[in-house]
């Protein structure tokens, strides 16, 4: 599905930038840790943000990367969500910050926070640069 | 309109992440390079591209910016197009040469190319961090 040339982007510390559609019809962008699994995109959410109401009722998404060292490459991927799933044990948004902090715990977890995870599947992708 | 802590965002050389709707409705997400008059945002596209004619169909937009030095900081503007105008004499994607590249000419055009320039009203801002 992903063009082999840029796959390297799911796996840095760039952020996807999410495109999700508002309950106007409008759309909306937010920027996300995510993690890639081979086959699907995955991000954490709490319940109450915009962008959980926003997949809930229309799953259909966009992330773009853009690579940290390069700003004219980018991978865009447009799919839909496949799953949201309780974040048990905070199992996934531990495991983003050790992607992304370096640190074992997530460390600005609040217990009042419902955590998700969102799963992706990628369907069509838009790349630009080499 | 734009919170004055988050202003600085729209001054540096940072991309803006622009999400548009899709002949059928779905996001799509792309970063482009962005000028900010003190009340528009304006970016540059040529007529071919998939997100000029998802505007001309759909106005309403989408802009996220992250701060460049602190990936936990940015500003997300949503608003809907006041007007495409032709690039005369290219001025507008040579300015935007000068503030991505420091450059006085855009050094891609492709004189097969229609540029336009896309005036973006802000409507409503959320952002993050400090």
């Amino acid at each position: 599905m992903i063009n082999p040339a840029y796959v390297d982007l799911l796996t840095t510390t760039a952020l996807a930038q999410i495109a999700t559609i508002g309950p106007h019809g409008e759309p909306q962008v937010t920027p996300v840790w995510f993690d890639w699994d081979g086959t699907h995109v995955r991000f954490s959410q709490t319940t109450t943000r915009q962008k959980y109401r926003n997949l809930k009722r229309e799953p259909r998404i966009a992330l773009a990367i853009v690579d940290p060292n390069n700003p004219y490459r980018y991978l865009e991927i447009r799919g839909h969500v496949v799953s949201i799933e309780p974040d048990e044990n905070l199992a996934f948004i531990d495991h983003m910050a050790q992607k992304y902090l370096g640190q074992d715990r997530y460390p600005w977890h609040n217990p009042a926070d419902q955590r998700v995870v969102i799963t992706v599947l990628p369907e069509h992708t838009t790349q630009m640069g080499s």
